[in-house]
Protein backbone atom coordinates (compact mmCIF):
# COMPACT_ATOMS: atom_id res chain seq x y z
CA UNK A 1 0.00 0.00 0.00
CA UNK A 2 1.32 3.44 -0.85
CA UNK A 3 2.42 5.60 1.84
CA UNK A 4 -0.59 8.11 2.30
CA UNK A 5 0.42 12.04 3.81
CA UNK A 6 -1.52 13.49 6.75
CA UNK A 7 -3.90 16.01 5.35
CA UNK A 8 -4.02 18.79 8.06
CA UNK A 9 -7.52 19.50 8.98
CA UNK A 10 -6.48 23.72 9.18
CA UNK A 11 -4.91 23.89 5.81
CA UNK A 12 -6.64 21.07 3.61
CA UNK A 13 -3.22 20.42 2.11
CA UNK A 14 -1.38 17.06 2.71
CA UNK A 15 1.51 17.81 4.75
CA UNK A 16 5.02 17.14 3.07
CA UNK A 17 7.33 18.20 5.54
CA UNK A 18 7.45 18.72 9.33
CA UNK A 19 9.55 21.45 10.70
CA UNK A 20 10.46 21.62 14.56
CA UNK A 21 10.78 24.36 16.96
CA UNK A 22 14.68 23.52 18.22
CA UNK A 23 15.18 25.08 21.60
CA UNK A 24 13.24 23.42 23.99
CA UNK A 25 10.87 21.08 21.62
CA UNK A 26 14.16 18.89 19.88
CA UNK A 27 17.09 19.86 22.52
CA UNK A 28 16.50 20.37 26.05
CA UNK A 29 18.67 23.69 26.27
CA UNK A 30 18.75 24.54 30.01
CA UNK A 31 20.54 21.14 31.33
CA UNK A 32 22.30 21.96 28.45
CA UNK A 33 23.54 25.46 29.54
CA UNK A 34 23.60 24.64 32.90
CA UNK A 35 25.92 21.65 32.18
CA UNK A 36 28.69 24.08 30.50
CA UNK A 37 27.95 27.07 32.89
CA UNK A 38 29.34 24.78 35.84
CA UNK A 39 32.21 23.41 34.67
CA UNK A 40 33.23 27.01 33.39
CA UNK A 41 32.48 28.05 36.94
CA UNK A 42 33.99 24.96 38.26
CA UNK A 43 37.09 25.73 36.50
CA UNK A 44 37.09 29.58 37.35
CA UNK A 45 36.93 28.87 41.36
CA UNK A 46 33.20 30.33 40.89
CA UNK A 47 30.10 29.28 42.79
CA UNK A 48 26.99 29.49 39.93
CA UNK A 49 23.33 28.34 40.41
CA UNK A 50 24.21 26.94 37.10
CA UNK A 51 20.04 26.71 36.26
CA UNK A 52 19.34 30.47 37.09
CA UNK A 53 22.19 31.17 35.13
CA UNK A 54 21.01 29.14 32.11
CA UNK A 55 17.45 30.72 32.95
CA UNK A 56 18.87 34.19 32.97
CA UNK A 57 20.39 33.91 29.73
CA UNK A 58 17.75 32.68 28.09
CA UNK A 59 15.59 35.21 29.23
CA UNK A 60 17.65 37.95 27.42
CA UNK A 61 17.27 35.89 24.01
CA UNK A 62 13.20 37.39 23.32
CA UNK A 63 14.36 41.32 24.01
CA UNK A 64 17.33 40.62 22.02
CA UNK A 65 16.03 39.60 19.19
CA UNK A 66 12.85 41.59 19.24
CA UNK A 67 15.05 45.15 18.06
CA UNK A 68 15.65 43.10 15.06
CA UNK A 69 11.61 42.31 14.77
CA UNK A 70 10.95 45.73 15.40
CA UNK A 71 13.33 47.52 12.76
CA UNK A 72 14.63 48.99 15.19
CA UNK A 73 18.31 47.45 14.44
CA UNK A 74 19.81 45.13 11.34
CA UNK A 75 19.92 41.18 11.26
CA UNK A 76 22.31 39.97 13.70
CA UNK A 77 22.43 36.05 14.39
CA UNK A 78 21.33 34.12 17.41
CA UNK A 79 25.50 33.22 17.88
CA UNK A 80 26.13 37.25 18.06
CA UNK A 81 22.61 37.74 20.55
CA UNK A 82 23.87 35.38 22.86
CA UNK A 83 27.37 36.35 22.96
CA UNK A 84 26.40 40.02 23.56
CA UNK A 85 23.90 38.65 26.21
CA UNK A 86 26.38 36.79 27.60
CA UNK A 87 28.59 39.66 29.04
CA UNK A 88 25.53 40.51 30.93
CA UNK A 89 24.72 37.33 32.43
CA UNK A 90 28.02 36.72 33.85
CA UNK A 91 27.95 40.15 35.60
CA UNK A 92 24.29 39.40 37.34
CA UNK A 93 26.36 36.05 38.58
CA UNK A 94 29.36 37.40 39.81
CA UNK A 95 31.71 37.19 37.04
CA UNK A 96 33.94 40.36 35.74
CA UNK A 97 33.54 39.19 31.96
CA UNK A 98 36.20 41.40 31.25
CA UNK A 99 39.05 39.44 33.45
CA UNK A 100 37.60 36.25 31.37
CA UNK A 101 39.06 36.75 28.12
CA UNK A 102 37.97 36.64 24.69
CA UNK A 103 38.59 33.05 23.75
CA UNK A 104 36.85 31.85 27.19
CA UNK A 105 33.96 33.42 26.35
CA UNK A 106 33.23 32.14 23.05
CA UNK A 107 34.06 28.95 23.97
CA UNK A 108 31.04 28.95 26.76
CA UNK A 109 29.06 31.29 24.19
CA UNK A 110 29.28 28.33 21.90
CA UNK A 111 27.52 25.82 24.73
CA UNK A 112 24.40 26.85 22.30
CA UNK A 113 25.99 24.52 19.61
CA UNK A 114 26.12 21.50 22.34
CA UNK A 115 22.85 21.24 23.29
CA UNK A 116 21.80 17.32 24.57
CA UNK A 117 18.44 16.58 22.47
CA UNK A 118 15.77 15.12 24.76
CA UNK A 119 15.76 11.13 25.08
CA UNK A 120 13.25 10.59 22.70
CA UNK A 121 14.66 13.27 19.51
CA UNK A 122 16.76 11.52 17.29
CA UNK A 123 14.40 7.96 17.45
CA UNK A 124 11.46 10.17 16.58
CA UNK A 125 12.99 12.47 14.16
CA UNK A 126 14.44 9.45 12.13
CA UNK A 127 10.90 7.77 12.33
CA UNK A 128 9.25 10.95 10.81
CA UNK A 129 11.89 11.54 8.28
CA UNK A 130 11.01 8.41 7.16
CA UNK A 131 7.79 9.85 5.59
CA UNK A 132 8.34 13.24 5.30
CA UNK A 133 11.03 16.29 4.98
CA UNK A 134 12.79 16.92 8.48
CA UNK A 135 13.65 20.28 9.60
CA UNK A 136 14.82 22.67 12.50
CA UNK A 137 12.07 26.10 12.43
CA UNK A 138 14.41 27.87 14.89
CA UNK A 139 15.68 30.88 15.51
CA UNK A 140 18.78 29.76 15.27
CA UNK A 141 21.49 30.56 13.00
CA UNK A 142 22.57 27.75 10.16
CA UNK A 143 25.90 26.69 11.95
CA UNK A 144 25.10 26.71 15.36
CA UNK A 145 21.96 24.70 14.34
CA UNK A 146 24.34 22.22 11.78
CA UNK A 147 26.68 22.11 14.81
CA UNK A 148 24.40 20.91 16.83
CA UNK A 149 23.08 17.80 14.73
CA UNK A 150 26.64 16.84 14.50
CA UNK A 151 27.08 16.69 18.30
CA UNK A 152 24.08 15.34 19.00
CA UNK A 153 23.49 12.85 15.75
CA UNK A 154 19.83 14.64 14.93
CA UNK A 155 18.60 13.47 11.46
CA UNK A 156 17.88 17.11 9.34
CA UNK A 157 17.19 16.41 5.81
CA UNK A 158 17.56 20.38 5.48
CA UNK A 159 18.75 23.10 7.96
CA UNK A 160 17.61 26.52 6.80
CA UNK A 161 18.53 28.86 9.30
CA UNK A 162 16.91 31.94 10.90
CA UNK A 163 20.08 33.84 8.80
CA UNK A 164 18.95 32.47 5.36
CA UNK A 165 15.08 34.28 6.20
CA UNK A 166 17.09 36.89 7.77
CA UNK A 167 13.97 37.47 10.33
CA UNK A 168 13.01 36.03 13.76
CA UNK A 169 10.09 33.94 14.50
CA UNK A 170 6.90 34.67 15.51
CA UNK A 171 7.09 37.33 12.39
CA UNK A 172 5.36 35.78 9.75
CA UNK A 173 8.11 36.12 7.23
CA UNK A 174 10.29 33.37 9.15
CA UNK A 175 7.33 30.91 8.32
CA UNK A 176 6.61 31.79 4.69
CA UNK A 177 10.28 32.24 3.56
CA UNK A 178 11.33 29.27 5.11
CA UNK A 179 8.24 26.90 2.94
CA UNK A 180 9.25 28.94 0.30
CA UNK A 181 12.80 27.73 0.23
CA UNK A 182 11.06 24.14 0.53
CA UNK A 183 9.45 25.11 -2.42
CA UNK A 184 5.96 24.46 -0.78
CA UNK A 185 2.60 25.69 0.21
CA UNK A 186 2.80 26.90 3.65
CA UNK A 187 -0.26 24.27 4.21
CA UNK A 188 2.00 21.48 3.19
CA UNK A 189 4.46 22.44 5.92
CA UNK A 190 3.53 21.43 9.70
CA UNK A 191 5.09 23.38 12.42
CA UNK A 192 5.91 21.34 15.62
CA UNK A 193 6.49 22.84 18.60
CA UNK A 194 6.46 22.82 22.73
CA UNK A 195 5.30 26.38 22.69
CA UNK A 196 1.63 27.40 22.10
CA UNK A 197 2.68 31.34 20.92
CA UNK A 198 5.28 30.21 18.12
CA UNK A 199 2.20 27.63 16.82
CA UNK A 200 -0.26 30.32 16.88
CA UNK A 201 2.25 32.54 15.04
CA UNK A 202 2.79 29.63 12.26
CA UNK A 203 -0.99 28.58 11.87
CA UNK A 204 -1.91 32.45 11.52
CA UNK A 205 0.88 31.99 8.41
CA UNK A 206 -1.03 29.21 6.93
CA UNK A 207 1.12 26.25 8.35
CA UNK A 208 0.02 23.10 9.41
CA UNK A 209 0.25 22.54 13.29
CA UNK A 210 1.69 19.58 16.07
CA UNK A 211 2.11 20.30 20.04
CA UNK A 212 4.36 18.01 21.32
CA UNK A 213 4.62 18.53 25.16
CA UNK A 214 8.12 19.19 27.05
CA UNK A 215 6.46 19.67 30.50
CA UNK A 216 10.09 20.32 32.03
CA UNK A 217 11.95 22.41 29.73
CA UNK A 218 11.50 24.88 32.25
CA UNK A 219 12.79 22.80 35.30
CA UNK A 220 10.24 20.54 37.04
CA UNK A 221 7.90 23.98 38.49
CA UNK A 222 7.33 24.80 34.94
CA UNK A 223 3.95 26.62 34.57
CA UNK A 224 3.57 27.65 30.90
CA UNK A 225 3.24 25.30 27.77
CA UNK A 226 1.53 22.31 29.84
CA UNK A 227 -0.77 21.35 27.42
CA UNK A 228 -2.17 22.12 23.89
CA UNK A 229 -3.89 25.98 24.13
CA UNK A 230 -5.77 25.50 21.11
CA UNK A 231 -7.21 23.35 18.59
CA UNK A 232 -3.21 22.21 16.89
CA UNK A 233 -4.05 19.64 13.76
CA UNK A 234 -1.97 17.19 16.13
CA UNK A 235 -1.17 17.13 20.14
CA UNK A 236 1.47 14.91 20.94
CA UNK A 237 3.60 13.74 23.82
CA UNK A 238 6.93 13.18 22.33
CA UNK A 239 8.57 12.89 19.12
CA UNK A 240 7.74 9.47 18.56
CA UNK A 241 4.52 9.93 19.67
CA UNK A 242 4.30 13.09 16.88
CA UNK A 243 5.74 10.11 14.25
CA UNK A 244 2.72 7.56 14.85
CA UNK A 245 0.00 10.47 14.70
CA UNK A 246 1.71 11.04 11.19
CA UNK A 247 1.60 7.93 9.97
CA UNK A 248 5.27 7.35 9.42
CA UNK B 1 44.35 8.82 18.50
CA UNK B 2 42.32 12.08 18.12
CA UNK B 3 41.27 12.67 13.98
CA UNK B 4 43.57 15.06 12.73
CA UNK B 5 41.30 16.76 9.87
CA UNK B 6 42.99 17.51 6.45
CA UNK B 7 45.47 20.61 6.55
CA UNK B 8 45.13 22.32 3.13
CA UNK B 9 48.80 23.26 1.95
CA UNK B 10 47.35 25.95 -0.58
CA UNK B 11 45.36 27.11 2.62
CA UNK B 12 47.42 26.34 5.00
CA UNK B 13 43.93 25.66 7.10
CA UNK B 14 42.89 22.48 8.82
CA UNK B 15 39.74 21.66 5.99
CA UNK B 16 36.06 21.45 8.66
CA UNK B 17 33.99 21.37 5.52
CA UNK B 18 33.99 19.12 2.00
CA UNK B 19 30.76 20.62 -0.47
CA UNK B 20 30.53 19.24 -3.72
CA UNK B 21 29.83 20.36 -6.98
CA UNK B 22 26.78 18.25 -7.68
CA UNK B 23 25.68 17.80 -11.34
CA UNK B 24 28.16 15.72 -12.44
CA UNK B 25 30.40 15.30 -9.50
CA UNK B 26 27.84 13.73 -7.39
CA UNK B 27 24.96 12.85 -9.60
CA UNK B 28 25.17 11.46 -13.21
CA UNK B 29 22.97 14.13 -14.72
CA UNK B 30 23.37 13.08 -18.46
CA UNK B 31 22.01 9.57 -17.87
CA UNK B 32 18.98 10.32 -15.76
CA UNK B 33 17.82 13.02 -17.59
CA UNK B 34 18.45 10.72 -20.91
CA UNK B 35 16.35 7.76 -19.24
CA UNK B 36 13.58 10.50 -17.91
CA UNK B 37 13.31 11.97 -21.73
CA UNK B 38 13.33 8.87 -23.22
CA UNK B 39 10.16 7.49 -20.94
CA UNK B 40 8.13 11.07 -22.06
CA UNK B 41 9.39 10.52 -26.03
CA UNK B 42 7.98 7.11 -25.47
CA UNK B 43 4.59 8.49 -23.27
CA UNK B 44 4.14 10.46 -26.61
CA UNK B 45 5.16 7.99 -29.57
CA UNK B 46 7.96 10.23 -30.32
CA UNK B 47 11.14 9.15 -31.13
CA UNK B 48 14.05 10.98 -29.75
CA UNK B 49 18.17 10.74 -29.38
CA UNK B 50 17.67 10.82 -25.44
CA UNK B 51 21.30 11.58 -24.77
CA UNK B 52 21.31 14.21 -27.21
CA UNK B 53 18.30 16.20 -25.66
CA UNK B 54 20.02 15.58 -21.89
CA UNK B 55 23.23 17.46 -23.48
CA UNK B 56 21.24 19.67 -25.51
CA UNK B 57 18.95 21.15 -22.57
CA UNK B 58 22.37 20.91 -19.74
CA UNK B 59 24.48 23.17 -23.05
CA UNK B 60 21.98 26.24 -22.69
CA UNK B 61 22.57 26.07 -18.86
CA UNK B 62 25.38 28.41 -19.16
CA UNK B 63 24.06 31.45 -20.83
CA UNK B 64 20.85 31.28 -18.71
CA UNK B 65 22.95 31.98 -15.64
CA UNK B 66 25.06 34.21 -17.43
CA UNK B 67 22.16 36.55 -17.46
CA UNK B 68 22.05 36.60 -13.81
CA UNK B 69 25.61 37.18 -13.29
CA UNK B 70 26.22 39.49 -15.91
CA UNK B 71 23.37 41.59 -13.74
CA UNK B 72 20.94 41.37 -16.97
CA UNK B 73 18.76 39.74 -15.16
CA UNK B 74 17.49 39.31 -11.23
CA UNK B 75 18.17 36.44 -9.97
CA UNK B 76 16.23 33.14 -11.32
CA UNK B 77 16.28 29.45 -9.65
CA UNK B 78 17.84 26.95 -11.34
CA UNK B 79 13.84 24.89 -11.51
CA UNK B 80 12.46 28.42 -13.74
CA UNK B 81 15.74 28.82 -16.08
CA UNK B 82 15.53 25.05 -16.60
CA UNK B 83 11.99 24.76 -17.29
CA UNK B 84 12.59 27.98 -19.47
CA UNK B 85 15.19 25.98 -21.80
CA UNK B 86 12.98 23.04 -21.96
CA UNK B 87 10.25 24.11 -24.38
CA UNK B 88 13.63 25.28 -26.60
CA UNK B 89 15.15 21.92 -26.44
CA UNK B 90 11.78 20.29 -27.20
CA UNK B 91 11.50 22.12 -30.51
CA UNK B 92 14.85 21.22 -31.23
CA UNK B 93 13.93 17.67 -31.06
CA UNK B 94 10.56 18.24 -32.57
CA UNK B 95 8.60 18.58 -29.86
CA UNK B 96 5.47 21.13 -30.12
CA UNK B 97 5.71 22.24 -26.01
CA UNK B 98 2.42 24.13 -26.55
CA UNK B 99 0.95 20.56 -27.46
CA UNK B 100 2.24 18.86 -24.54
CA UNK B 101 0.36 20.81 -21.47
CA UNK B 102 1.98 22.16 -18.43
CA UNK B 103 1.54 19.79 -16.25
CA UNK B 104 3.60 17.18 -18.27
CA UNK B 105 6.31 19.77 -18.74
CA UNK B 106 6.62 20.23 -15.09
CA UNK B 107 7.01 17.00 -14.15
CA UNK B 108 9.56 16.50 -16.80
CA UNK B 109 11.46 19.66 -15.56
CA UNK B 110 11.25 17.72 -12.20
CA UNK B 111 14.03 14.98 -13.47
CA UNK B 112 16.69 17.15 -12.76
CA UNK B 113 15.44 16.39 -9.02
CA UNK B 114 15.89 12.82 -9.45
CA UNK B 115 19.07 12.08 -10.94
CA UNK B 116 21.18 8.89 -9.88
CA UNK B 117 24.21 9.46 -8.16
CA UNK B 118 27.37 7.98 -9.12
CA UNK B 119 27.79 3.97 -7.60
CA UNK B 120 30.59 5.46 -5.07
CA UNK B 121 29.11 8.66 -4.51
CA UNK B 122 26.63 7.82 -1.11
CA UNK B 123 29.23 5.63 0.34
CA UNK B 124 31.96 7.75 -0.75
CA UNK B 125 30.05 11.02 1.23
CA UNK B 126 28.81 8.59 4.07
CA UNK B 127 32.64 8.07 4.50
CA UNK B 128 33.84 11.40 4.26
CA UNK B 129 30.64 12.55 6.88
CA UNK B 130 32.32 10.91 9.63
CA UNK B 131 35.04 13.47 9.97
CA UNK B 132 33.83 16.45 8.22
CA UNK B 133 30.76 18.56 7.55
CA UNK B 134 29.41 17.35 3.80
CA UNK B 135 26.97 19.65 1.53
CA UNK B 136 26.57 20.23 -1.80
CA UNK B 137 28.34 23.61 -3.30
CA UNK B 138 25.66 23.58 -6.47
CA UNK B 139 23.63 25.94 -8.64
CA UNK B 140 20.88 24.23 -7.95
CA UNK B 141 18.33 25.73 -5.72
CA UNK B 142 17.06 24.18 -2.63
CA UNK B 143 14.09 22.44 -3.32
CA UNK B 144 16.26 20.52 -6.25
CA UNK B 145 18.97 19.53 -3.99
CA UNK B 146 16.77 18.24 -0.86
CA UNK B 147 14.55 16.23 -3.33
CA UNK B 148 17.82 14.63 -5.49
CA UNK B 149 19.13 14.09 -1.91
CA UNK B 150 15.87 12.50 -0.08
CA UNK B 151 15.53 10.04 -3.68
CA UNK B 152 18.87 8.99 -3.90
CA UNK B 153 20.14 8.60 -0.21
CA UNK B 154 22.57 11.36 0.06
CA UNK B 155 23.74 11.96 3.34
CA UNK B 156 24.34 15.37 3.19
CA UNK B 157 24.54 17.84 6.30
CA UNK B 158 23.15 20.71 5.14
CA UNK B 159 22.45 22.05 1.79
CA UNK B 160 23.17 26.22 0.96
CA UNK B 161 21.52 26.45 -2.41
CA UNK B 162 22.18 29.24 -4.74
CA UNK B 163 18.61 30.37 -3.67
CA UNK B 164 20.09 31.28 -0.58
CA UNK B 165 23.40 33.01 -1.78
CA UNK B 166 21.15 34.30 -4.76
CA UNK B 167 24.15 33.98 -6.94
CA UNK B 168 25.57 31.41 -9.49
CA UNK B 169 29.19 29.88 -9.69
CA UNK B 170 31.94 30.57 -10.69
CA UNK B 171 31.21 34.43 -9.19
CA UNK B 172 33.19 34.79 -5.57
CA UNK B 173 30.19 35.51 -3.99
CA UNK B 174 28.81 32.06 -4.37
CA UNK B 175 31.86 30.26 -2.82
CA UNK B 176 32.49 32.87 0.15
CA UNK B 177 28.49 33.04 1.12
CA UNK B 178 28.49 29.48 1.38
CA UNK B 179 31.40 29.83 3.56
CA UNK B 180 29.74 32.68 5.92
CA UNK B 181 26.92 30.69 6.38
CA UNK B 182 29.22 27.55 7.36
CA UNK B 183 31.00 30.45 9.81
CA UNK B 184 33.64 29.24 8.55
CA UNK B 185 37.08 30.80 7.25
CA UNK B 186 36.62 29.87 3.29
CA UNK B 187 40.46 28.19 3.15
CA UNK B 188 38.21 25.39 6.21
CA UNK B 189 36.10 24.71 3.21
CA UNK B 190 37.23 21.98 0.61
CA UNK B 191 35.36 22.42 -3.00
CA UNK B 192 35.35 18.97 -4.34
CA UNK B 193 34.39 18.93 -8.21
CA UNK B 194 35.33 16.75 -11.38
CA UNK B 195 35.27 20.49 -13.50
CA UNK B 196 38.94 22.42 -13.49
CA UNK B 197 36.93 25.54 -14.03
CA UNK B 198 34.89 25.67 -10.85
CA UNK B 199 37.90 24.74 -8.90
CA UNK B 200 39.79 27.35 -10.67
CA UNK B 201 37.04 29.97 -9.57
CA UNK B 202 36.87 28.17 -6.14
CA UNK B 203 40.69 28.24 -5.01
CA UNK B 204 40.21 32.63 -6.19
CA UNK B 205 37.79 32.42 -3.47
CA UNK B 206 40.22 30.89 -1.25
CA UNK B 207 38.96 27.35 -0.95
CA UNK B 208 40.93 24.83 -0.52
CA UNK B 209 40.24 22.54 -3.99
CA UNK B 210 40.06 18.70 -4.81
CA UNK B 211 39.30 17.11 -8.27
CA UNK B 212 37.63 14.10 -8.57
CA UNK B 213 37.85 12.20 -12.21
CA UNK B 214 34.31 11.73 -14.09
CA UNK B 215 35.70 10.48 -17.23
CA UNK B 216 32.07 9.31 -18.68
CA UNK B 217 30.34 12.47 -17.11
CA UNK B 218 29.69 13.38 -21.30
CA UNK B 219 29.55 10.10 -22.48
CA UNK B 220 32.17 7.73 -23.38
CA UNK B 221 33.70 10.47 -25.93
CA UNK B 222 34.27 12.96 -23.36
CA UNK B 223 37.03 15.24 -24.38
CA UNK B 224 37.55 17.85 -20.99
CA UNK B 225 38.07 17.66 -17.21
CA UNK B 226 39.64 14.14 -17.93
CA UNK B 227 42.41 14.59 -15.03
CA UNK B 228 43.26 17.49 -12.65
CA UNK B 229 44.30 20.84 -14.68
CA UNK B 230 46.63 22.31 -11.80
CA UNK B 231 48.20 21.66 -8.48
CA UNK B 232 44.81 20.85 -6.40
CA UNK B 233 45.08 20.21 -3.26
CA UNK B 234 44.06 17.10 -3.77
CA UNK B 235 43.02 14.75 -7.01
CA UNK B 236 41.15 11.61 -6.64
CA UNK B 237 39.47 8.71 -8.51
CA UNK B 238 36.31 8.36 -6.68
CA UNK B 239 34.54 10.06 -3.73
CA UNK B 240 35.71 7.47 -1.25
CA UNK B 241 39.34 7.34 -2.58
CA UNK B 242 38.98 11.24 -1.80
CA UNK B 243 37.68 10.09 1.54
CA UNK B 244 40.75 8.04 2.19
CA UNK B 245 42.86 10.97 0.79
CA UNK B 246 41.14 13.03 3.99
CA UNK B 247 42.29 10.62 6.63
CA UNK B 248 38.26 10.06 6.63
Amino acid sequence: MRFQPYRSPSTGREVRAVLFDTFGTVVDWRTGVARHAAAFAAAHGHELDAEAFADDWRALYQPAMEAIRSGQRGFATLDALHRENLDQVLRRHGFDPGQLGGEALDGLNKCWHRLPPWPDSVKGLAAVRRSYIVGPLSNGNTSLLLDMAKNAGIPWDVIIGSDMTRTYKPLPQAYLRTAGFLDLNPGEVMLAAAHNNDLHAGRKAGLATAFIARPTEYGTGQVADLAPESDWDLSASSIPDLADRLGA
